[in-house]
């Protein structure tokens, strides 16, 4: 895994996350979204976090790699019960890969 | 205006703005909201950036406060149709005062 | 000009301004690359937001390219000063490209 | 310890490191800064990132706090290698107080 490899992955799920929070609001069930719209916010932002600290070569990559592939995990987790819905699906893909990547760069 | 009182207003708003933003998720009727929830994500990132380079002297500053203006003001008119809940009528009132801060460092 | 190529443009954009960022801070003549550092700093965040607002569809998207523009050309104007620097004269192609993707997102 | 007074200790540390952050850049001995100038960025992000979780009200509030000590903590330590400077005296002194208040939120 290399950093280049990594913000990728990074930036994926940052895009994944913010077209699911758009495709979330616009469903008409929202009131079941509402966890995955919060996680979606919250990971994509965390993404965009981690990318910057790689690329501007932060001395707390590691740790910074960590907190996001828990987010990740969790933003994937809330989006796979979602399946149903295709933005929740890719996001879900998403923010596995990106956790994996990220675990990988925290060790 | 100083640029401290106008910090102070963007730091406000963006408090108000991210407490509706987990309120609007917790309402019964989260689909009535969901303008108000992508518009106080906006809102409150927005104004973190407006902050943030108010305190590190940007020299964009007012454009980046006429913007904020701008979408300060469209998320105070949304939370300003939900007044019944006291988290929008709380975060219009931040809103309409961040605005009217920014407008006048934007001169 | 679609969505999809100005949010690339922006994160291009984002990770040679971080990257300039960092390689700026190591340089012997730090005094020198100072406006640099402090423009990559703020033209990465734009960028950041820029993509974020275009990928969550933002109404307020066409502003928001439209300061990023300002930023990004302002910054490509100071790193084209140190083109010397590979890192700031590959930050000042993203940014003059990113710059026009912008503009023609603002329309 | 409260989320709001946690809040408070965090956007003070956001500002001072901002305000660091501008002042290192107009020193004479910029180069001297550039670790200070590197952290002063991280730490104000961090911290706006941690206030807007706990504003928020995100499920990951102590890990997120928990990461914010740690940079408030190295970037304490840099800052108060350049004491001289009251800027970097003043951001070491937010730095630490914010590093305490996020260690009790993380408990």
């Amino acid at each position: 895994m290399t950093y280049e490899e990594c913000v990728q992955e990074c930036l994926r799920c940052m895009e994944q996350c913010n077209r699911c929070f758009d495709d979330c609001l616009k469903e008409d069930d929202v009131k079941m979204m509402a966890d995955c719209i919060r996680l979606d916010r919250e990971c994509a932002d965390m993404c965009a976090f981690a990318a910057k600290a790689m690329q501007s070569n932060s001395p707390f990559v590691k740790e910074i790699c960590a907190l996001c592939a828990k987010i990740c995990r969790a933003c994937g987790d809330e989006c796979a019960k979602h399946e149903h819905h295709q933005h929740c699906k890719d996001c879900a893909d998403a923010c596995y890969r990106c956790a994996e990547a990220c675990e990988q760069m925290a060790k």
